[in-house]
């Protein structure tokens, strides 16, 4: 008979295994993890007929040659679940495999006949087979007990012992050991990408260099950046961002408040890169030499903070590129290169790298090299300006590439766009993504994009690193310069989610001007030098030191989507709760009106801190030092801004 | 310099597809729909930057060379939609490609700049050379059309009739019916199974043909079926289906009521299949012949019937397989045939049919003799006994190896399993199933049911099909023989979904005595033959008859997804509405109470009958004439189940 299907290649198989969490896009992207943690995976699994089935899920990292297995257990409704520990950075893959387990079946039989009385002789001549069968896997005193079973099993004068092994937790154990693992069903490998802790738990702290003078007027250098390093430290930051520091082109240069023509002592803005000096592999030289960068990076050591480099994959009008490589741009049908343009606004003093250039290859590799050059200087973070408007494949690969040398290399995207533009880069392998924190402010809004980060695919791949401002981003809701709210959009970013970052001294020290009508800064750092009174310190500095020792201190901090949200009695009042494996519990109150004082109700979730209803517990403000007595689920509260609007409570037992 | 990935081989791509609708588990199983049906595709599309995207949904049956193209609309949130029509029986295969659209973006360019009194020059030899390549793709007019406007646009006298072509709707035309497809995304190609109408829409009758004779205590045979067809199609059901009617084997033959030991005049169990006369391509003697058989099978045509096989794949110990392939069977270790258990159960009249036998290709080769056999009788329905007893890989082949010679097969899957199995069967290729109806009475379980088999995945795959009855399940809710229950369990599942059978006279005759304590009938069919009164006709009869007529003459009832349920003020008044493309609006009400009158307010959803809340309408009772001119939203309604337990209203215009 012909067919006009092929018959597949296993056509004894059983077993399916479907819908394995997580995976991404059937397998697409990786997920994403830290080392140390536990990951959970779960599977349908299914077979046609009655039978018992087994199951495993099994991993291994990319240096690993074999696979390690573990039991998957069967939960509820033929979904399985099982766990494992990721221990090293860089890929691991897993998956599951699944069979019907004609042993557990036998044993499954033999105690239902048994249970009915019936004297059994067939099964046990079966149990005899199975039992020869394993006994030629097992080793040591494993094969001397099973070969001696297997002899039980048809001796007619050890019926009963027989059917005590048949019916044994040893027995399933045996088999569990020493599957029979006829025509398993391997599903899909998928992958998980294990980065170092800090990918998912940092504190940024952002600076324009060129800013930190100690003098009015005067160009900043690295050598003053690393005079900032106690100050930086003692707040409890532990990653400093400095936007580009490389030479800054002069065609187009925009003067100070983004001013068409600059001035002859315009110091012109660090994103339009290149000049006669050099690239993306030059260093500004009024801001030091090389030999200065390496040594402020070095410097950051003693005090366990990193430097974040800045990646802007553009161009002034006197970058080499532009010389060497005038195929990596957009040429015109007149001949010239195409500037930055967001019809019809255009931005002469920027070209934009052309990713649809027939000599991709070639810019890739160059791309490449640059962040290999950072690398080597000991650079192990880069934030990524604007990468949504770079091609998606290029991302991809260039991350790849790169994680390979270096598996600890962490990317952050500031992409503000579209949600599914931003999602897509932290599915093409970024470590930590921008959001729209800055524009999430009520109560509900809160709720909502945090369970869109926590609890639903995202989770998976996309971690949210949460900025009150930018040094492109002045909030509305800030530009009043009122302290509460300073105070207020600082917490909430620093304890919702792990990795969160502030604009430095133009936050710290309340700076507000807005540039008329606009969500941008006045005078900003962008086009110009900006002199702080360094030895200043205020409210938030106080606070902001005392959040990020406390976060530290506190493992619940350490992970974003361990929260759950409380109820409350006011639209106000908002409460989250984040709870680690570790028994450390935190709850967090804050009152989102800067003004008024509010009171209300909090609704703890007791199932989450373990507690009964009757039982007393304590709640220790760790920011002011006050212990209150709670008792059951619903406690009051009272949060005055003028004083402090929120609570930092660790729920201690009494 | 080594890389470690190579680079992928379209680095020029920018657009990216994903999240691609319908798909089932990324496109492992087929979608399905009715030839005639038009398809709704979405799917996710983005690229990096701000340029326009063009997106085109791409289809083709089977039988097709070449693709046919969709413009894709963009909705919201970078989701796209298109839709297609399918005229064909068999596959489809459908995927989306996009794009950046580089004329579009110029477009838009142009556009901004104009608005802004800018003059534009470089960006209209940007034009000229677009409409110049486009020009090289166009024919006819067309051609010269785009010729003459490349000319215009360089032309400095005609600069404001170049500025008007490059924005007029002729140019955007232009671009989407020749557009420049550059590294265009291709999405994974995914598939839908087109059947025909049947698949989604029938009335199925099931009898034994041995109880068809008008002679107590006389075997039926398929002459006697035949005299019943004009009484059947009276009654408006399409589909009758037949257990199976092969020879009955002799060795260990069930007695009545299931007893172990036969007498020597007991017909035996149907599913006991085979005997020295043969096996599933033999025709039971006392039946009549296969002359007989194709016989019936003709005659049904004239009344728009078809007969439904009942295909169960196991064996008396008489089948001639047993002898012919015992290796098809499990064979003990102590050389005996492995018989039925379901421990501690034992079922030594049937063998299971094993399909981990080395043999398995022989074995599934004969199983599709056996499935062409019967449709070269002329036989296009199957239904499956117990499919989730054999396996899912046998299944997936042979539905697709049978459907290649006959895409007009529709097979029904008899799966009364779990979930997921039930789920894995249809997605494999089963056209209708079987479902929990029989165990949904309550109105929550109802609404919740059907919006799980109507509103999520499963409305892609999986067709319901709604048995009230079955030769082996006698309801316990029907186990009293109360006449508005019958009458309502009836109801609801001709009218919530749109594949419903009934085991026949069984059900017509409200007969109902039930084994002790079990959901089957006492002196089942299954082992005995039974006399019917088939002149009788009752309440069930005529309402049968008229819902049979009202479903195929109104097409809302030939879907099953275009289900919205009411709210109503009661939760024993179930009340929903169905609508077709063509206008066609019925509002089912049922009270679920079989013993008390109930009354209360129904609330029809408006925007689903389009019609304002001020607007009168008229309910029409295709069952009872009676006609009710209602206003609004809420109407009230008072159902007596000792007159007629629900309204079968079709919504007309006054």
């Amino acid at each position: 008979m012909n067919n006009h299907f092929p018959m597949p290649a296993f056509g004894q198989q059983r077993a399916v295994v479907e819908r394995v969490t997580p995976e991404i896009d059937g397998g697409r992207y990786a997920i994403k993890a830290i080392v140390g943690e536990t990951l959970n995976i779960e599977a349908d699994i299914i077979a046609d007929g009655h039978d018992k089935l087994s199951a495993r899920l099994m991993y291994k990292h990319e240096s690993d040659k074999d696979w390690s297995e573990v039991v998957m257990q069967h939960v509820v409704n033929d979904r399985w679940i099982a766990h494992f520990n990721v221990e090293k950075q860089g890929y691991y893959h897993y998956t599951v495999e699944a069979w019907v387990d004609h042993i557990a079946s036998w044993q499954h039989e033999v105690d239902a006949k048994v249970r009915d009385g019936q004297h059994l002789k067939v099964e046990l001549m079966q149990g005899e087979l199975f039992l020869k069968a394993m006994a030629k896997k097992a080793k040591g005193d494993d094969k001397k007990a099973i070969q001696e079973a297997a002899k039980a099993m048809t001796t007619e004068s050890r019926y009963d012992e027989a059917i005590r092994i048949a019916l044994s937790n040893q027995m399933s154990e045996w088999f569990t050991k020493y599957p029979e693992r006829q025509e398993p069903f391997r599903y899909r490998e998928l992958m998980v990408y294990v980065d170092r802790k800090k990918a998912a738990f940092s504190a940024w702290y952002s600076m324009f260099p060129r800013s930190a003078a100690r003098e009015i007027g005067k160009h900043g250098t690295f050598k003053d950046v690393e005079k900032l390093l106690p100050r930086i430290a003692e707040m409890g930051f532990d990653v400093l961002y400095l936007p580009p520091i490389h030479p800054i082109g002069t065609t187009h240069r925009k003067g100070k408040n983004n001013t068409l023509n600059a001035l002859p002592d315009d110091v012109g803005v660090p994103y339009g890169i290149g000049s006669s000096e050099g690239g993306h592999t030059a260093i500004h030289s009024e801001l030091g030499s090389l030999q200065d960068f390496k040594h402020l990076i070095e410097a950051c050591k003693a005090y366990d903070i990193e430097i974040a480099m800045d990646l802007a994959i553009q161009c002034s009008p006197d970058h080499p590129w532009v010389k060497e490589h005038p195929e990596w741009f957009k040429i015109l049908p007149d001949g010239t290169i195409k500037y930055a343009e967001n019809p019809p606004k255009k931005y002469q003093d920027i070209y934009p790298v052309n990713f649809e250039t027939e000599n991709w290859q070639a810019l890739w590799n160059e791309l490449k090299i640059v962040i290999k050059t950072w690398a080597e200087w000991g650079v192990r973070i880069i934030r990524v300006d604007n990468p949504h408007t770079k091609s998606f494949v290029f991302w991809e690969w260039v991350i790849a590439e790169i994680k390979k040398d270096y598996p600890d290399m962490i990317f952050l995207s500031e992409a503000f766009t579209k949600p599914k533009v931003m999602q897509q880069l932290a599915k093409l392998g970024y470590s930590q993504s921008y959001t729209y924190y800055v524009w999430r402010t009520h109560k509900a809004e809160i709720i909502e994009y945090m369970t869109e980060l926590t609890k639903g695919e995202m989770k998976y791949y996309f971690r949210p690193n949460f900025w009150p401002n930018t040094h492109d981003i002045n909030p509305y809701m800030l530009q009043n310069g009122h302290e509460p709210l300073f105070l207020i959009r600082y917490f909430m970013a620093a304890t919702l989610v792990g990795n969160y970052g502030i604009f430095g001294p133009t936050y710290e020290y309340l700076y507000h001007q807005p540039y008329p009508n606009k969500e941008e800064y006045a005078y900003s750092e962008k086009y110009e030098i900006k002199y702080w009174n360094w030895e200043h310190r205020n409210k938030l500095t106080y606070i902001i030191s005392q959040v990020n020792k406390i976060r530290k201190e506190n493992s619940a901090f350490h992970d974003t989507n361990n929260i759950e949200f409380c109820t409350t009695d006011s639209d106000q009042l908002l409460a989250y709760i984040k709870t680690s494996n570790d028994g450390n519990k935190i709850l967090c109150i804050v009152n989102l009106d800067g003004y008024n004082r509010k009171s209300g109700f909090v609704n703890v979730p007791l199932w989450k801190i373990r507690k009964n209803d009757w039982e007393a517990y304590r709640v220790h403000d760790l920011l002011t030092g006050a212990t209150y007595t709670w008792t059951g689920e619903r406690n009051f509260v009272e949060l005055d801004p003028h004083i402090l609007p929120f609570h930092l409570f660790r729920i201690e037992d009494i």
